[in-house]
């Protein structure tokens, strides 16, 4: 008998493990999500997955996508559903289906606001905080022990990626895995673009476990290409758009005045004690992680419009107030004598370039096209299994594809606030 | 010449309010919202209409249907494209459009956050706060002062319904307005149910106006009829639903809790600042007002896990965390004494029934479906042009919009904490 | 072990009846039709079966709706996926599961083209032929002989709804069968209109068996509703619609004339071969009825459009042409004086009122609203699974249904060639 | 004024050519189809546009995808509605917007059954036919001479690419046509494939007219990318699919025979009378070639299943009951030694290898994806307006559309009735 069967037999050992009856939320991307799983329940009831309600799924996308205001519970839900349609497909064991959907349903617990921003002050990382929320002493871990001692252990090392079974790793963090598929899915709906509409139902019926890899039929190759066109056009059309760069640069620039004043012991009229921790670089525990999702931050923003540090009240204004810095192309690395120039410029207005002059590039922000060779083991090869057996490597067959493999493109902007600076600045901008 | 067509010409009087060239925005149940005006792009702008989107606009909803994280901005967005697109479908002077697509954009600027239950403790009322906006000293003031001195109060005048020229109040605050068949639309759209879709685009290629009245031609019946299914169906299903309520009940015990405590003088670890003019039903001034988002209390309601007031405390984890009363149906009407009971018990268990046993019934909310002889002026009949030029009344037309009219459902239910109730409780309640 | 769950094992004695490989079928309405049975696949590419190409579904309401070309193999298809999906909802053997899906799949392969005014005039009957096709010599009885012997029979029988198991009938004929299910979607989706849309995921987690009856749970009531207000939207706005019934008025005054010619022995320039058995109301053997599809049809009408008979001539060119009949409400029965008036009038112009004027009622057309009591056997009310476990019929529960039930709405509409009358009638006609 | 306000006014000499009021066509792709011009009105209603309802718009690619059975009609009103959407976006004079609408409406209608088979074996050519019949004796060009006398002989002109205002031709004949964009956004519809979606709407916007040439603003260039994946993805998974091929190739292989039977002399029990001229390659008359649509084919072709000729009746029972040809890639360019043994193989077997093995290439199809330097007119390059108002061919800026920019693939394969061949055969096939 195959495993799959034994796990729909309702008298057997799994029996414990479900719910009375399945219950059902309504998602707007698959039609509905199904729970027939205790334990899933209850991971979806933990205060730290209910957290995920106050962060958003994309940061500060909704300033330019105003449909984009999904938050991370929202996609956290999508991704689990994905997950369980892709084992249905696969011949797994009971512990190892348990083992993909809760690592599909937590993958992101450990995301805090705004984390790209966040993350790139802070030399935090939200990876590692979701392994800790996951073993560490929160509901979430005491959930997972009702498997078994060593579960919630497995599901961190699955999300981490040094789980020793490569293919149930693969599920979770690919080129195609159920993260990757919801987002763009999810992202597609919510900002309303056409762009990130692929058949994943056909993806997920084309997928085939070789030599415990996750590879698809040859027959599938298209639906794979259309996939990875969606990713490339989601990338450059979305979540590189200059508006919302231009948002995520004022938010840095929010953290590292906060720092600097900090460390200059400036007297705040609102102290900002959820991020001293941050501040100082030192411990940060469970609780204080948990306790400054995007609300707080928000709160905290709003407070400090009322500053007297004149840059620090400005950039808190024009972020909650969505009064953006313009954008130019430029790359400093190719006019390093302009970069200089406009720094003294700034400087000579009387305008801190470390506040009011930003270049940002997309290549810092998580860059995942379809590439090989990375060093980071996500970029696994695509295979493709063809109708003699072998399995071939997707960029060879497609030319599509091939277009798009191992091409870092960048899109070098200088971020400047428009409204502050003198026409002689704005001819010099605009002169590049 | 039109009045329409006098608004396309560029090379009149209209220039100087159209901007160099239209803006769009991406929105996922319109497909684009288009702004051609300086002034609707401004007050986009402006902090009071970008506060809206740190207000959701259905409150707990999203508790129940999670993919209904949507602004108050995201919606105002949408009910300013269905004034654009209807107002370009009938024959109105330049002036009459602009305060059409202006009270259009600016009719929700006053809400609170999860405004029902917050106006219900705290007897505020989000239309006046609107009108106070846009008539007081706020960038929305100034910027449709641009206009002319007296358009913010013409604004202020359509929204509030006493405008002398009630055809244009009809358009936003009538059976079929731009405002209803927004919000029908996008929230079908984010919850992903089936119930909210009608074919809006036929309804307004059928809006006449017959004698100052907005009427439909008769061949537009039956799209009439699914617009009130619909908002029929949504009420029940979406609006209405018991686990949203309950997330309300919660969040007024929350407001009824603080306000409790602090006119007991009661030492809060974090003082409830943003709502103290609130409890003291004292003059609000707009800043304080504005200052108090959605952010700004989801802050508050975290802090306030840790008071030491262990009704208070519970109340803010059970929101927080979403652990919510359960409930069966009860009228305490109709049983009155089970509800003495009940409370008794509740009392004799230590559980304070005025803070965990709450009734609620959906006709305690904003109720509107289609029935005639309302009080308020918004329950006008809607009128269908027949074939030979009169005015029928809808329902006179069809049987089902007659089987949902003047019909007031109650859904009147008791809302509990099922894990902190006795088993002897439980029965009492089951035994209903 | 339940029975679905031995349907999934692939070592026992099902095997032989799988394909080797699932075969999916891509399908706008459903996504994908997957095939795993043999005997499907078989029936699929039968001579029979492949017949249903050249049959429209919606017959002449392509005139209405351009979108509506779709065939009724295409629908079949449909009906057999959303019984797939039904039976695997429910606790069935596997041959009840075979004669579900193959009643599905050939519930409609014995229409002709456009049967409603074919069988209209030549009495005729699809269901009778749908029998015989299975139960004859055909490719379709021989491939399911090869289930069993006696299998044609009880395909035959639950189509006919005289097979002993009522509740496997009743799937595939009653108030949601899988028939109706598909026709509402398939239909709304080709021609575009928003009606028909429900929820058809929700009611087939919902359904129930109880003591041999399909129910459907309390909680699915609003679905119901929604699905029943679909109908009567799509009866009323396309399936009735007066062009649609235009062109049906003037393809029966076709065959009509046919028959009248060839029984006054005209000589025909093309000669009506394939119809003469119909009208000699002889025996048609089922050779001479699958060779009538709708292509046949239409080449004769277009080879007729050139008869020496004008009457004949005219009509063909009107039907081929879309030179429809306009219509005015008009009620015989209730104005039986105009109606002789008219009749004299045509004939004094030289009109013969046999041919050039008709009242038709939808009323003739397949009505099929929810409502009790109708001698029909498919006429069975919806029950809801009450919480307490009891049945209640469901327009005692639903206002909306019960709006709609019991209650036969007539819509008597007068036809006539609008470019052959005179002034005179014209006048009459508008004075109706 | 521009030209395009004179347009909306009612009081011009425009007046005339409008209809009373505004017809609509409930359309699925483009929601309404409408008409405010008679003679569009008229055209419509002509017997040479309502002959299109009986040519389908894919051929046989319903036997592949069966929701594709959509006609030429459907797909002819949709490409005017985009122009008509086209063409509010320019600035034209009413002449040029009457000469835009009419050539989108009419661009098809010299199509034929099958056309692409039919025209390959009796050298006829649609546009040529399309051409003929506006310039002709026909409805059409009636109601085209309405408009004036030289009005037929213009719009021909645009379709047949020759008319002097080029910027008028490539609305219609280009690489981002409104022909072009309805297809696909229409066949991918139809056939419920996610392929064929772009944001058409987002193009049209940004759409510019500059020296007369129809180019697009840089920031469209993402939409355009998906626009031209999207072609690509449609001619590789639905055009070129080789089931649709097989259905192609046997009816090329009936004409064949049909024509070699009747040079023959063969004593056909159903003469191929409206054939015969196709034949005989002598002159066809508008009439004869109108006659032959779709319905007088498959009439014809069901016939000829009791033809005694074996080839002939065989071939027309797989055309008719989708017994198709299997397939193996082979392309005899590369094997012809292989190539001529199977030949021989086949004739030893008593197969006829001109009718039973066929090698068909899409090459040999309509192959229209974006490629510059080709000989004909219609592949003029997609010309971008950047930022500094300079035009820049697409390719030299796009990485996707760079990488299916002028590669010519084929895909040869060899089709075989797989039912009728040895085993010897077969694995000489299967060696391939």
């Amino acid at each position: 008998m195959r495993r799959r069967d034994r796990f729909l037999q309702t008298d057997t050992f799994i029996t414990p493990l479900l719910l009375d009856e399945e219950k059902v939320f309504k998602d707007p991307v698959h039609r509905y999500v199904h729970v027939r799983y205790k334990v899933i329940w209850d991971l979806i009831n933990s205060m730290e997955f209910q957290r995920l309600r106050r962060i958003r799924q994309l940061g500060t996308t909704h300033y330019t996508f105003h449909g984009a205001e999904h938050s991370r519970l929202n996609h956290s839900l999508g991704v689990y559903e994905v997950m369980r349609r892709m084992v249905s497909k696969l011949d797994l064991s009971e512990e190892e289906i348990l083992l993909c959907l809760c690592s599909a349903l937590l993958h992101d617990i450990g995301h805090g606001p705004f984390s790209h921003s966040f993350e790139k002050v802070f030399k935090t990382d939200h990876e590692q905080w979701t392994q800790r929320m996951i073993e560490g002493d929160t509901e979430v871990n005491e959930i997972l022990r009702g498997i078994s001692d060593d579960f919630p252990k497995k599901v961190s090392e699955v999300i981490g990626k040094t789980h020793p079974n490569q293919m149930i790793v693969s599920l979770i963090t690919s080129q195609f895995d159920a993260d990757r598929m919801d987002y763009l899915l999810r992202d597609a709906y919510y900002t309303g673009v056409n762009y990130g509409t692929f058949d994943m139902e056909r993806i997920l019926r084309l997928l085939r476990i070789v030599d415990d890899q996750v590879v698809i039929k040859h027959s599938g190759m298209h639906a794979i290409e259309d996939y990875l066109v969606s990713r490339y056009q989601m990338y450059w059309q979305v979540y590189f758009h200059p508006v919302t760069r231009s948002a995520e640069v004022i938010l840095r620039k929010i953290f590292q005045r906060a720092k600097h004043l900090y460390q200059q012991q400036y007297a705040f009229l609102t102290d900002p004690v959820p991020m001293i921790p941050f501040f100082e670089e030192r411990e940060v525990s469970i609780d204080q992680y948990l306790a400054f999702d995007e609300s707080t931050l928000l709160y905290y923003i709003q407070q400090w419009c009322q500053e007297e540090d004149p840059i620090f009240a400005d950039l808190c204004q024009r972020f909650l107030h969505r009064r953006l810095f313009k954008y130019v192309e430029f790359d400093p690395q190719q006019d390093y004598r302009t970069w200089t120039e406009l720094q003294n410029l700034f400087r000579e207005h009387g305008l801190d370039p470390d506040y009011y002059l930003e270049v940002d590039s997309p290549s810092d922000l998580p860059y995942d096209f379809y590439r090989i060779g990375q060093e980071e083991g996500e970029m696994m090869p695509i295979l493709l299994e063809m109708p003699d057996g072998s399995l071939q490597e997707l960029s060879t067959q497609s030319i599509i594809v091939k277009s798009i493999t191992g091409k870092r493109r960048f899109d070098h902007k200088l971020y400047y606030p428009d409204d502050l600076i003198s026409d002689e600045i704005r001819s010099r901008l605009g002169g590049k």
